[in-house]
């Protein structure tokens, strides 16, 4: 099995609502990602994207982006949401895609923290949608090592 | 059938993910909601709620405090969430609730600007929480008249 489809599997068993929005990992780098998620379980009452679903997709996207970097590091942490923005431009049509690409600097940066402080924070972008950004979402996501 | 009940029944037919959710009003007045939802279908890795769950119900209950405002009313609105900005406390250990109130000023305002220019701006603050609340939700919601 991949690494993303064993990502994407055990944040499904773990988290019910992943599961509902059936919740694809499209593809995992090193620092980048890209999910997706089908309209119809995730729309809303005017037949496009709900605001929820959209959020969550977006966390999910951060969370699952943070956490296969804290493992292929070979960290062991425990990841927290802090707090986010989100702000929507525009109804989102068909499926939602989200993704988020952690810049070198602060890739660099938090591998640097976790080894040196077995801390570190991370604030992520996430995009959200098709050809062009529907909205931005940002995270403030902190790990600290259980060591 | 009760306005509560019915509001509620309605949000989960049209949204498919409040219904996974198990979404439930608790009460409902002319300017205040209270909403439920079990920690069960909304847990997360750590068994504490999902960011992405705490969000959703956070939106559906502005979503189900401005639509009521709006048919008691007797407006008929497109209801749009511009932006949220959420921060998380603690987690949150157990069955999540919502509130929501709309100070008196805020609730006068906006329907005098429906009632004037067909149109209205309103910005929410959503606790989340049981006993204290354990995280704040600010969404910013427009809604424009249909007519």
């Amino acid at each position: 099995m991949s690494i993303a489809l064993d990502l994407q599997g055990k944040i499904r068993a773990a988290i019910p609502l992943s599961d509902a929005m059936q919740f694809n990992i499209v593809e995992l780098k090193e620092n980048s990602i890209l999910v997706h998620a089908p309209l119809s379980p995730n729309v809303n009452i005017h037949g496009t994207g709900f605001a929820g679903s959209i959020y969550s997709l977006a966390v999910l996207t951060g969370w699952a982006m943070v956490t296969h970097i804290i493992k292929s590091q070979g960290f062991d942490g425990d990841l927290v949401v802090g707090k986010a923005e989100i702000r929507y431009r525009k109804p989102v049509g068909g499926d939602i895609e989200c993704r988020c690409s952690v810049p070198d600097n602060l890739y660099q940066a938090f591998n640097r923290d976790m080894k040196t402080n077995g801390k570190a924070k991370l604030s992520l972008e996430i995009e959200v949608g098709d050809s062009q950004a529907l909205l931005n979402a940002t995270f403030f996501a902190s790990v600290e090592s259980r060591a």
